[in-house]
């Protein structure tokens, strides 16, 4: 009955959203206090006090025919001028309103985007583990994802790697720091080595190659850690991003996509992506939390409490013998798989200790697991026992 | 630089929206009181007060964890069961919270089904004239638009001409009534009519031939006039509806889909609708307006408004000589062209009479022009003047 495309997507509907519902499940099965669930990045830090003072100021005070009106498909001018202004301030670009399209999140960004660039067949690399989610984006244009290595210890891409994947049929590389699922965030020369191959393989081939930065995870980082801005290293770069979890706010589908001046081809691509967002359906990100965003640039979820779970979570995971990528951002823990299949630890946490895991091949690296540690601090606290003995059970 | 498909949507791209672009510098250069902007259908009657009742209590008094949070990609529970009990209190119907996914307004609910049921190649049909978008919807997913014509007085379908494009290769039927761009209401012989042939066609072929039902308009109707409810009449019915018209919310992106369980293949296609709303990349409705909509079943924007519009376009246009279609419900009229081709007219009104129109070949029927009476009851009576005078000169 459904379409061909759409069986696939149903029988490899997403493991996480899966594990989510079982969670749900469990909780009302065992109690929702003995039920340790880690499956799903759903921010548990609630939106700054901004948001609700700007939400009930605007509804309260502006014309209800602008707040919940149509307006240009890329967004509110005054939206995108407070956001060119912000990233301007943060990294001396040179951005207007008219380098922005206001989308429904970063997986509408990436949508866009695709949409705008991928003819039948093209291919999009990108580093693995990776967002599940990639495989279904970039079918939805008929491209082909290939899968790019990285090193198993900061999972830093593996150049090499990435010039034997890079071939005239490539239109993007979609790249993610700080990482879904590794935590990892990418350091300037990592950007300069990636930036320098691309450059070398467009001017080889004749072609253009996009750098995609799916950003959702800009805010959230730790220590001293600096998210180097991608624009400012590569002339084709395009960064998708999020107020999902810098202002907590992932159900309402609010993101924009960044399309810079030095793009090849930039006002075909811009006309093309504010398009694209019409035809896709989206028509517009919501224009009410448009006008919120606008007067919350400088807000920010409260990261210290990510924080606290990561140095509880990673401390005790390696203190039991866990081996674990280090966490420099997003709020992901990247673990390796006591056991080579690791289904099979998945099975076990869930079944003796109601610890939920996501299974590696959700990212395409089997052999390892994710941890989302947003969540209570209590619930970090409380399974750590339970983590305790799977390190004993596998003798770690 | 961009994909080729886009590159034919950039260049065909909606006229409608080019105008409305236009009629803003348009109103810069000549005052906005002295432009006639009947280009869009953006509503002019500001969202009933329980909206910003219910937006700010909700924002107020509930956990942001929840009313900002991801909820399952189907929309929030309570959301679905509102607007399955006010349905079911309306039409007699039977539809649980099940029968109901959120998505982002009725171009993302159209979207959602499309995806779902469409493989490269199959054929949808609907009637002429037709909102444009939905050529861009359909090829979204490598689909094939079948045009069937209409009577043309008033714009209800010509069935032989449905019989003779059903082929074994069509995979659905759209229809959008209350009608954009006609204002055209079909009453239950219409449907009862649609239904036997498709039945027909479906046992002929062997196939399922699904029948989409359009519907941001259905609370925008006038006099007497009674939109019947579709699943009511056809096994193979879904409903793609919003809330953009009925609470004048067209910049929040919120609607819905539903779909009864006597679909053919109902759990599959509910399945695959879920997952496709994922997928797209809208991965849920914005969460806070759902909460508002949930509370706001009853609520409507003021009808009335919009009626004594029609009235006084209407009969003023028909006093001056024009012809145009009985408007039943939504906010257009549907006008013949003084002159054959309407580009001719269009220009002209845009010219002489700063009055903006949107020509007919962008719903599929050249020859007759759309004005969007959604606006100020002030550009109504201020317009006339210059209609009669482009009667005058095309001698009505």
């Amino acid at each position: 009955m459904i379409s061909e495309k759409m069986q696939e997507f149903v029988k490899n509907s997403s493991a996480i959203r899966a594990m989510f519902e079982e969670g749900k499940k469990m909780a009302e099965e065992f109690g929702a206090d003995r039920v340790y669930d880690f499956s799903l990045g759903n921010p548990n830090v609630p939106a700054p006090q901004e948001v609700e003072d700007a939400l009930v100021d605007i509804v309260t005070h502006e014309d209800p025919l602008k707040i919940h009106g149509y307006m240009n498909n890329s967004g509110f001018d005054e939206t995108r001028t407070a956001i060119a202004g912000h990233l301007n301030e943060l990294y001396h670009t040179r951005f207007t309103a008219d380098n922005l399209v206001m989308t429904s999140g970063a997986g509408g960004a990436l949508n866009v985007i695709l949409k705008t660039l991928l003819n039948p067949g093209d291919q999009v690399v990108t580093f693995v583990p990776y967002f599940g989610e990639y495989r279904s984006y970039v079918a939805n244009f008929d491209g082909v994802l290939v899968e790019s290595p990285t090193d198993s210890e900061h999972f830093y891409p593996d150049f090499a790697a990435l010039k034997e994947r890079l071939t005239p049929k490539t239109r993007a590389l979609i790249i993610n720091s700080p990482n879904n699922p590794t935590g990892a965030v990418y350091p300037e020369e990592v950007l300069v080595e990636i930036a320098s191959i691309l450059t070398a393989k467009e001017q080889e081939y004749g072609t253009d190659i996009y750098l995609i930065s799916d950003e959702p995870y800009r805010d959230i980082v730790y220590g001293s850690t600096v998210v180097p801005w991608v624009t400012g290293y590569y002339h084709n770069a395009v960064v998708a991003s999020s107020y999902s979890k810098s202002l907590s706010l992932p159900g309402e589908r609010i993101g924009y996509l960044v399309l810079p001046d030095e793009l090849s081809g930039a006002k075909d691509v811009m006309a093309a992506a504010n398009v694209a967002s019409r035809i896709l359906g989206f028509i517009n990100a919501p224009s009410l939390m448009q006008l919120v965003v606008a007067r919350c640039q400088d807000a920010k979820a409260d990261v210290a409490f990510y924080e606290q779970n990561r140095d509880d979570l990673y401390g005790a995971l390696m203190a039991a013998g866990f081996e674990c990528a280090p966490p420099d951002g997003a709020f992901y823990l990247w673990v390796k798989s006591p056991v080579e299949d690791e289904r099979e630890f998945v099975k076990a946490a869930k079944e003796e200790e109601h610890i939920l895991l996501v299974q590696g091949r959700s990212f395409g690296c089997p052999g390892w697991v994710r941890i989302a540690y947003c969540v209570s601090h209590e619930t970090i606290l409380n399974s750590l026992p339970g983590f305790e003995r799977l390190a004993e059970k596998y003798q770690l």
